[in-house]
């Protein structure tokens, strides 16, 4: 496993985020499939399209469904994308409840709402780490704040301001991202309920109705209508990973500026060794920030060419983002842990020769 | 004048939006900075950092001040942004009221609100079209929205569905992207103010009270402290950029897609001519739209990259916001209105054969 | 195992190649260190460096070296880089032998040298894939060659073609980019060797003929100096990388359209299904090289950004490479492979009605 | 004028390269198509394609042809590119001559060779630049070469190199891209024509002949065959200006990391002053090239994503090369030409405190 840093063993120390990258694990994201169709499963039931007792041997048969996999292989390949095969083979294993699975939907309505319960999830991650992160950089304001350091300006002393400055030019678009997360929480983690076309017909008129009782069981909103080919809301969201690891990405800046010799700004407890010169001290997780940064940047850039899904559903475009958004998550839940763990390791803050 | 589609007389008909480029031209881009620095000096004098008389004959010189252009270049040149240069020379022209002008304040304070105030004024155009379009999807819908149209999916047939059912999916993401600017623009729209390194000191301790005269002279609202390092909100800006441009390089795509011989979905006013096919009618303005659409979304890949500002200020980072922020605000107007044009054509719309 | 959709058990059917994927596996990376380790401490003895019989002790360790993978961990996090705590392990390993290990190098001289010899083994693999992907379209315009196609520009038919005109147009770019290989080959697959600063100094005047030897023994040419900062031919390699995914993505996105309802210019075996409607065909290869295509241009984007090295040798320069180069040798590998089997799935080219 | 930068009255004092910028200037643009009408008119004739007379009159009519340019953007709305309107026009200024003009050709043929013209042109001035660059370094390293500098890893000191030895490291890569352009230009400054299709059929079985013809009046090679949709020559073409650009990009960053205060490595004439602080001297070019590279790289990215066309001829993705690849010139040319100001105002360079 080593096509990315964030899975190789010997990149993923630096890179890796195991809590986020959980969410997008195969195991996980099986089981949001289960999810998904066992509250597709129960509005069915709920609204007359399906038999109770049936929808309830379903819904047990879901709590740890798992297809063949080396079947569900060849599907995938096959259909393009991995719903279908799995549909089939719960279908088979539901028998003669089959009429009560995946009645009427279709495989985005499913595996886009999966995606949404696991940005779910990496927000409720990602919340807390802003959350300790901005609490660290009030702590270390509280220690060195006082102190203080040169203002730098196009890169060239300008006038002395102080550390509890700096700090702030660091906290203040933290806080601002967890607002911005915080107003796009609502329009990100809404159902997607469609059908073949989007168009939630074929529930015998019941498709809002269904969708309403899936979303209330899967704790979403329901937008009201299917959102196949409208992405705006994962392109928003792509766009407030990219500013949170931007935000992070100039602390590192700032950081790595300030480790220079003859700078002396600050100091941090176990710089990164050398192979060849023992006296080194890098910044490690400061240039990290920075690498990570600029890797979500171009995510947003590429995710960004996926925004245009032709007619009433796109393979191509549609691809693309699952080829992208897993990594900028998992990228952006890195950079947090980074800046925590470089956060926590500051000795001192504060020009050289000055005094607290 | 050619480096650019936008500007080129060749391109320009087509891709240019000499509306929105008029917000950014050289003229007027001093007309903003000339405002900025009435509302700072008029601030001053408010909170008895400048003479009233002096502020009111710099304000009046202010009315059409006009540098030397000559000499701002070879300043620019040398400084590496032009406002050094132009409140030199505003200073002189100032004379001995010189100490009314610019007083406190630093280049980047008065060039980002200046850039505020246009962006301000081309907010109000794109939602100004944004709605034309809306309601000009809406007669559309009217028009034609009964008549079938083959759904398709992964670009191919699907299930049956209306002409209705494909406009709406047009015009949804615009009605969100409305509403997501609404969001925006009080975060967006603020005033820039810090002074050299970004701490409002510089003032006598007057620095807030200075940015709330300027802001509320201006109509933005005060942040309560420089931005200079923080560029989220722009970033964010950028992105809803992108965002308006694909969904409408969606409709530009699926036009092009219905207008295929052998599809003959809809039927275009006034198609492109060839200059060896005479017989062709190239969907132009959907063409168009898609171009547009993967130019912002690059736009974005790249503005992102702008996003990490090192220590107090940048000098690189903020100049890359200018090289391409004005671009997509000009793509996205020009899309808006390549799209009202577009819909403008609709001759007919729904499936061969079909009758309305 | 879920970040990438390379690796993640439900897309990789679609998403992975193995071959290629196997060449940046850790077991295989660990492999490359030990390769360019060993040719480092035989060239040191080789020229008086190191004493023969402990160079080949070392060798003899380097030819299953494995550190201890949760050590390692630790110092990666520590160091950013895993070089550091993998040389530490073998000099550990090697005892009094340690004097033979590593001596005079830096940790870039070895995973840059490592990084060529992996893109080295991916070369092969993609101009064997090439090859065979050239001769099957020869195969192909043989079959279908004579049948008329209409020829389309701007979307709408134009005048009509033969089918082998169209292929020629897929396959003359696959040529082009052979050759374009061919001649990025040398410049790209050499030595990597400078020592801390990338002066070649530290190995008592014997630096360039430590690297000849290295070089030599790895069938690599030296370039004569270290290129730490100069990545400008790995850029070269991204975009070649990115422009055959370009020329697959052309033929992806030509088979999509070829495949429409209405038009039929195309049949294919064994088209995707849907989990909705039994009756579709989906041509998932077709869109999935687009998607692939459009996935390697966003990479060359991100690679670019890499592009700029500061001082003697950058953190966060290097880093990003490592976060975007595999991925895209991975998507163009997978792009061969299912351009391949795209071919071969050919049942049918030409317009409908006409007769071979 | 103020879309971009690069001609913004304002910016381009800084980002402009008037040189570059009128390559592609209308009226250059327009010169540049009567060139290549006329090499087809006088191939045409050459081939018994048309008279020798009439073709000599439209020779005379094209050595200043200049269409109506308020008819011409009424045409190039409707037609999506100026050449239709151009060859209307050309032709009625022809009258009974307008069989000579413009036969058996399409739009694509025409301006894809006048951009070839442009690019040979941008290309001799980038070649002559980047040899004074590459002079102008070495003399830089003959005044401060001896000088101690401290080489710099990761941001940190590591062990003392020479000034030659940075200034290799500048200078070698852009070495390396001079023999890189000169094995590019080959493959890039080469004819365009094809006809509507791209088949070089309707001119009477003599399509190669009318494209030998031509090509060498015009001094470009004729490849064999149209490559309307093949642009991976165009890419590496972008691929090439973003290694040059970064290149730059690199010695502006160190630059700027050496002009530090408490680093002091480097002493400039000229520096950039501010609206504040008239003790500031800002490394004005040295940021101005990191921008550069950095909106160079972000291009590529863009431009990448202009490589799939689709079919016989793509209108969506030629026409976002327009929109792109212009500025990556310019940008490129006005890099050069900062980057010989940089060096032109170094006034030391070395360790702070060591002696020449």
């Amino acid at each position: 496993m080593g096509v990315t840093v964030f899975e190789h063993s010997l990149f993923a120390p630096l890179f890796g985020d195991a809590e986020t990258a959980a969410v997008f694990a195969p195991d996980h994201t099986l089981a949001l499939y289960n999810t998904v169709e066992l509250a597709l499963t129960r509005a069915l039931a709920a609204n007359g399209l399906a038999d109770h007792a049936a929808a309830e041997r379903v819904a047990a048969l879901l709590a740890d469904f798992r297809p063949d996999m080396d079947a569900l292989a060849v599907a995938t390949l096959r259909d393009g994308i991995p719903l279908p095969g799995y549909v089939k083979a719960l279908k088979a294993a539901a028998g003669d409840d089959a009429v009560a699975v995946h009645k009427g939907s279709t495989s985005q309505d499913i595996m886009d709402t999966a995606l949404v319960l696991a940005l779910r999830s990496v927000n409720a991650m990602l919340e807390t780490r802003l959350g300790a992160l901005i609490v660290a950089l009030g702590e270390l304001a509280d220690r060195f704040g006082d102190r203080p350091l040169m203002g730098r300006t196009r890169m060239q002393a300008a006038l002395p301001v102080t550390v509890r400055h700096r700090i702030k030019e660091w906290r203040t678009p933290l806080a601002r991202e967890v607002a911005a997360l915080e107003g796009l929480r609502p329009r990100l983690e809404v159902l997607q309920f469609g059908g073949p076309v989007g168009t939630r017909e074929g529930w015998e008129g019941k498709g809002d109705a269904v969708a309403r009782h899936m979303a209330a069981a899967l704790g979403l909103a329901d937008p009201g209508a299917a959102w196949h080919t409208e992405r705006g809301n994962l392109a928003a969201y792509a766009a407030w990973l990219a500013a949170v690891s931007a935000a992070l990405g100039k602390i590192g800046a700032d950081v790595a500026l300030m480790a220079q010799q003859g700078i002396g700004e600050i100091r941090l407890a176990g710089g990164g060794g050398s192979s060849a010169m023992a006296h080194k001290a890098n910044p490690i997780a400061a240039e990290l920030l920075v690498t990570l940064a600029r890797f979500t940047a171009a995510g947003l850039g590429g995710f960004a060419q996926s925004a245009v899904h032709e007619q009433e559903r796109s393979g191509t475009a549609w691809a693309l983002e699952w080829m992208i958004l897993p990594q900028m998550c998992v990228a952006t839940g890195a950079g947090l842990a980074t800046a925590l763990r470089l956060v926590a390791a500051v000795e001192m803050m504060g020009s050289a020769g000055s005094t607290p």
